[in-house]
């Protein structure tokens, strides 16, 4: 009983090592965190790199089909706005992220921000101090499609994982986030 | 306006930049991060060492004078949940911390988590499905009381934080935390 009230992260320190094992290669601290971590990814490259820069590169609203539904848990045919971005260092890319979000839980002011502007979701929930928690669903490698290999210039292998952010008991948000399995090495 | 919605980690960006002046070196990422992620601690070190094991120092309730009792926004009087524990792997220590947490805001289970068993406040959370965001107050370096000279066996000096876990628009508790500034330098 108090054995299992330690094991809240077990699942989290699996994904870690089975994606290692695929690579064959253990990750630094920094991409391990980048992977795993339930905080904010966009304060961790501010503190990182100093102030990084998003840009949208698409933003619409979709209708769900089965498969988008299921990533936040509504039913098919609700609106759900799509937003696909880079994370970057005045112009060197650092993290590409796609992101699904039920308008039906979208708060107006968060999706006016998420629309409008280039600000990453971390900044949102911060500017309207949004109580939530996340939960990491998949830690893996993946080929790179053409959108990857034109933004970072590779066609090496890229870490990626998706979460939820959870809010109100509901899935606020579905994220994706990749980079390059060379980035994020250093101390 | 849309620029103002951009800085929300400038404090933490800036917070870093001077306890790095101060000490006269750059931070590893890991030393960054463990000082400014909004997310679990628990979590980070599960991640880079394996599941690590919390051993309680101290744990008692007592009366708020003024200066506890500002921390956490209660009244004078009130009762907190002092608890002072070691993060460790395998007795190796990693990180000091100190909570306080007002009675009045506690959960009955979260409480009894806290009294009875060594369990990390993040595993705590994680285990409830907390919804939550942390503000950082402070980041600095301090020189070692007794206890943290005979717990890392060192009189180096320490980097050190503190922050606020905020549930419910309320204060949920108060969190020191502690380590050498030589440690968590590796990649």
């Amino acid at each position: 009983m108090q054995m299992s009230k330690n094991e809240a992260n077990r699942d989290l320190i699996e994904k870690i090592k089975q994606a290692e094992e695929e690579y064959g290669e253990t990750f630094s601290n920094t991409q391990k965190i980048l992977l795993t971590t339930d905080g904010s990814i966009t304060a961790i490259l501010d503190v990182l790199y100093g102030k990084i820069t998003l840009t949208t590169l698409d933003q619409h609203f979709e209708t769900a089909d089965k498969s988008h539904a299921k990533l936040v848990n509504v039913s098919e045919g609700e609106q759900i706005n799509y937003r696909e971005v880079i994370m970057h260092k005045d112009g060197r890319p650092l993290i590409y992220a796609i992101s699904h979000i039920p308008l039906s839980r979208c708060d107006e002011n968060i999706c006016a921000d998420l629309v409008r502007a280039d600000i990453p979701i971390g900044r949102i929930l911060k500017n309207y101090n949004i109580e939530s928690r996340r939960e990491i669903n998949n830690i893996f490698i993946e080929k790179p499609n053409e959108t990857l290999k034109e933004l970072f210039k590779t066609d090496e292998d890229m870490l990626a994982r998706d979460y939820v952010i959870i809010n109100n008991d509901e899935i606020l948000m579905w994220i994706k986030e990749v980079f390059p399995i060379s980035y994020f090495k250093e101390i």
